[in-house]
């Protein structure tokens, strides 16, 4: 039964549902509907899919995240980011406005449920932490002029095509000379209007009496009055006939479910791009689902989300839509306006439903510059420029993957932007790991401690070296260990004796159980004993499976001083009034630094 | 001066050059050469070229490297893995025998010395470390594998093809019917004699009394003594009109150096293969030079050795020649026969070239069986099954990589093996590091030491969660603390404050900075403060560069104790002799285990 509940989040809060939960997510309901039809709309503009699509992704996918989800106020739907890379993947195999194009569109959001819910079982969600903040960032900033640029055209009135930055701007520039004014005086007056919506509305409200949560919901209802405003007028004054474009007829119907044709080739091709929106919806998703959740004290299962969102996504592509996630600015105002399960998302499918049914004939006139202003709006919000500044003081190597993930996504496009972003972030991660902190130790006359040559004023032996190293021993940094012993050696040929000091040495593996290996044998053949010293017991337990421990020349010291005792006990007695043989030149000590 | 000493070891070991280093280096010379003819040949016919191109990649690099490498005893020149993996890579763009074919693989070693250079001058030597010992492991001997098999057909004197074990295997079988029962008497035959001459000969003639250096030379001598009886045989009894493939008429003369043509598709088809090939042939040559290098307490620079390699490689594209690396059977022959200096490389490639001008009209009846079995039994020699054992009992992680690695290369071919098994490495690398060891803890009654609540009897309030993290944090750790924290907070409702204790970490990147500032809002969004406790210097230093201590809603304390104190006075003042208020079950104190 517990097993059957986990996958079935809806079996558990469905047992407290009752009338005051039910008017709870109603409310919210009717508030996220109103705000999900221009978006809607909008994004399927922008995933250069026809706008009914759009509609058509924000029913059944709700309803399938309401059975599996585990965030009580999480919308899912078309999102900005998402519809982006949706049109740069399609737009590689297929023409804008063909069946072939919406095919692979919903084959996509097939796809890339199915990948989704498999993650969600193989308990995958992990994959998703390989994309660190920085690239997030940068990723979604870049996408965000990225789409900005991309719905210029729409504001303009013009044809206008291409996926890269340099593309669209091109293709903008060759069109210039036909430009539609109508068309433009819409687009730049709902862009103001909406920007101003936005920043101005609110404190508008507030200041003159409004309370901040009636404030809010007004606030963003401001779509829904450029669309009807921009509507109506169009319908006055009959735009269509003067060159501005309107959404135009859209078909009323529900679509019929069906199951995606299985295309070999096309699953095929399609794979890697559903794999990086899968990756970054789920990201986008949990991100807003956690946000949520810590409000309340709630808790998300991050496993379960695939799931949640893979059935999602699978629902969109049954229904005829395209990929899906859970949206930002959907999901606050679902949670602002009450909802308390859900099922507030079931019921807004039911909204959009209706809506789908009854209201589309009155969006025929809405212009697509309106559309695009809303699009515009919504994602220079997510354009965040402070934070590369940000991450630029934090940490160089991060801004380095920052950096590479903005211009690469702008000037190459979306999929090789986030690709090169988490191939940088791992690669210099594995770098910084693969040169460990070491340090020649000596020891401090008088005491049982050993510190750092460069750093303390200790005292060495001719005839043993001593090296600590601070980090677990892996692939990548086990070749840089022995390196560095080599150097060591070779730089001091009276040496007889190597000890390694390992207390801060969690993990050996396999790798680098051939590099002690190694040095074992080169030392042996230079003449040289290796030794261990402060060897942990799970290392030790280890170790003591291997043949390791037998080939080792030297021995296996509980602590750094019994092995100097053993060693060279003149230089582990010397006492601090007696000159050590040979000391650092340093004089700092630098505090309780080791 | 020095800088221009780095990039050119032979200013070093050049001045002190004299006669007697002359004349060891020219007796390892004369040993050398001899293995190195019927070797050459073999392995360009491994990788499906000309014998001759063999024996050019014998000359040029090795004076190449005499000039730019460290290491004293390297011998560079055709390998059989490098061989294997240019067969691959060219017979994916041209057919065997054509002018395209050679063309290719002589782009393949330009681009993949250009690689080279440009890694040795970037300092990106540290690219091999992401190979680990597994991976290299397991591809070697499934390489080993694909070779012995990819080489029956000439003991078969069958015509076969393919690049993988399966393609290889079906490829014989439908050939079987035409089997050369002399070629492959001959074949059987070389095949039996040199595998004795391996396993036999040595300690038979150390037992009849040669000294094991002699002992040594006369092995090596194996495939000279097979070849030249092979080739009388086969000029004496005329097998070549019997159906038996000899190596045929080889050009005599030397080739013309010149520079490969710049053909951008070519070109780009190649990047990746050469990319792998410039890897693992550095990572195989510095292996052997360190080796050799140990035993003498010399050193090898890694930086400078891809320029040694990648000029090698450069100069072998120039004469016609294919990708060539350090091997390990020649280098040893060279160590043991006493060469000094790299020198020795220069005297073997005149050795090659006065060779190739003289004595190549003696091996016109070569039997291409001969060569054949030198492979087989030069490779199955690489095979190390008990490496998989070893790895299987050690580290079940590393056997994950080392076996997919090794399947892939069987089945799938050389490249997809090798990426793969790096991908997997890392990516099992990432996940182990993803979840760090974290622990609730407790204070110990009267004293002012935590320890974790699962281990030891100690007290915790119910107003403050205190949280150890074992661990530095970064991106792909920082979400699973958050999820912890989040997971503890939730099951706590009466929590007010949460401590988490940072004496291991040792950096934050800017991802767990954002986890942290995530981590404070959420908290205080459910009206929890937010502490750290234990910061060490260097990562204070740094969150004071931010605004993250302005927002932290807790404080920042210097000691766990101190924490306690400020937060809970009540249990941290908590005596031995009362009951504390809440102890952990487990009676197990588990020696000094914190």
């Amino acid at each position: 039964m517990n097993a059957v509940l986990k996958y079935f989040p809806i079996l558990d809060w469905g047992k407290s549902y009752n009338k005051e939960t039910a008017i709870s997510d109603l409310v919210a309901a009717v508030i996220v509907t109103i705000m999900l039809i221009p978006q809607s709309l909008a994004y399927a503009l922008l995933a250069g899919l026809p706008p009914e699509i759009g509609l058509y992704a924000s029913i059944l996918p709700l309803v399938a995240y309401a059975v599996f989800g585990t965030s009580r106020a999480l919308a899912v739907g078309p999102v900005a980011v998402v519809s982006l890379m949706t049109a740069s993947a399609v737009g590689e195999l297929a023409s804008q406005g063909t069946p072939e194009y919406l095919g692979a569109a919903i084959a996509l959001a097939f796809l890339s449920g199915l990948m989704l819910v498999a993650m969600g079982l193989l308990r995958l969600g992990f994959l998703a932490n390989l994309l660190s903040h920085p690239v997030i960032s940068g990723f979604i900033t870049a996408s965000g002029l990225l789409i900005a640029s991309s719905q210029l055209k729409h504001i303009l009135g013009i044809p206008a095509s291409g996926h890269t930055l340099l593309e669209i701007l091109q293709s903008i520039f060759l069109h210039l000379s036909s430009i539609s004014w109508i068309t433009f005086a819409i687009g730049a007056a709902a862009t103001v209007f909406l920007f101003w919506v936005r920043k101005g509305l609110k404190p508008a409200l507030i200041s003159a009496g409004f309370k901040p949560f009636a404030a809010d919901i007004l606030t963003k209802a401001g779509p829904v009055a450029a669309v009807a405003a921009t509507t109506a007028l169009a319908a006055a004054l009959d735009l269509g006939s003067q060159g501005v474009r309107l959404v135009g007829d859209i078909p009323s119907g529900l679509p019929v479910p069906q199951l995606p044709r299985f295309e070999s080739e096309l699953w095929l091709a399609l794979a890697g791009p559903a794999l990086l929106i899968s990756v970054i919806g789920f990201v986008e998703s949990v991100s807003v689902a956690q946000t949520l959740a810590a409000k309340k004290r709630q808790r998300i299962a991050p496993d379960q989300e695939l799931i949640g969102l893979g059935t999602s996504n699978i629902a969109s592509a049954i229904s005829g839509g395209y990929p899906v996630t859970g949206g930002f600015a959907r999901s606050v105002v679902n949670f602002d306006a009450g909802a308390a399960t859900p099922a507030a998302g079931a019921f807004t499918a039911i909204g959009i439903a209706l809506a789908t049914l009854f209201l589309t004939p009155l969006l025929t006139n809405l212009p697509q510059a309106t559309l695009a202003a809303t699009i515009i709006v919504a994602v220079l919000s997510l354009v965040d420029f402070a934070a590369i500044k940000r991450t630029f003081d934090y940490s160089k190597s991060d801004f380095v993957s920052m950096a590479a993930t903005i211009l690469i996504t702008l000037f190459f496009g979306v999929e090789k932007g986030i690709v090169t972003g988490v191939g940088l972030s791992i690669a210099l991660y594995l770098y910084r790991n693969s040169r460990p902190h070491m340090a020649v130790v000596g020891i401090v006359p008088g005491t049982e401690h050993f510190r750092n040559i460069d750093r303390h004023k200790v005292a060495t032996g001719e005839r043993v070296l001593s090296v600590r190293v601070d980090e677990s021993l892996f692939f990548a940094n086990s070749r840089y260990l022995e390196d560095k012993i080599y150097a060591l050696v070779a730089a001091k040929p009276d040496i007889e004796h190597v000890v390694l000091m390992c207390p801060a040495i969690n993990e050996i593996d396999a790798s680098a159980l051939e590099s002690l290996e190694e040095i074992n044998h080169r030392l042996s053949d230079s003449r040289v004993q290796f030794h261990l010293s402060e060897v942990k017991g799970p290392v030790m337990d280890r170790l003591q499976k291997t043949p390791f421990l037998e080939h080792l020349t030297g021995q296996v010291f509980l602590s750094q001083y019994d092995a100097l005792c053993t060693l060279d006990p003149l230089t582990a007695h010397i006492s601090e009034a007696r000159t050590p043989k040979k000391t650092a030149q340093s004089d700092v000590w630098s505090g309780p630094e080791i």
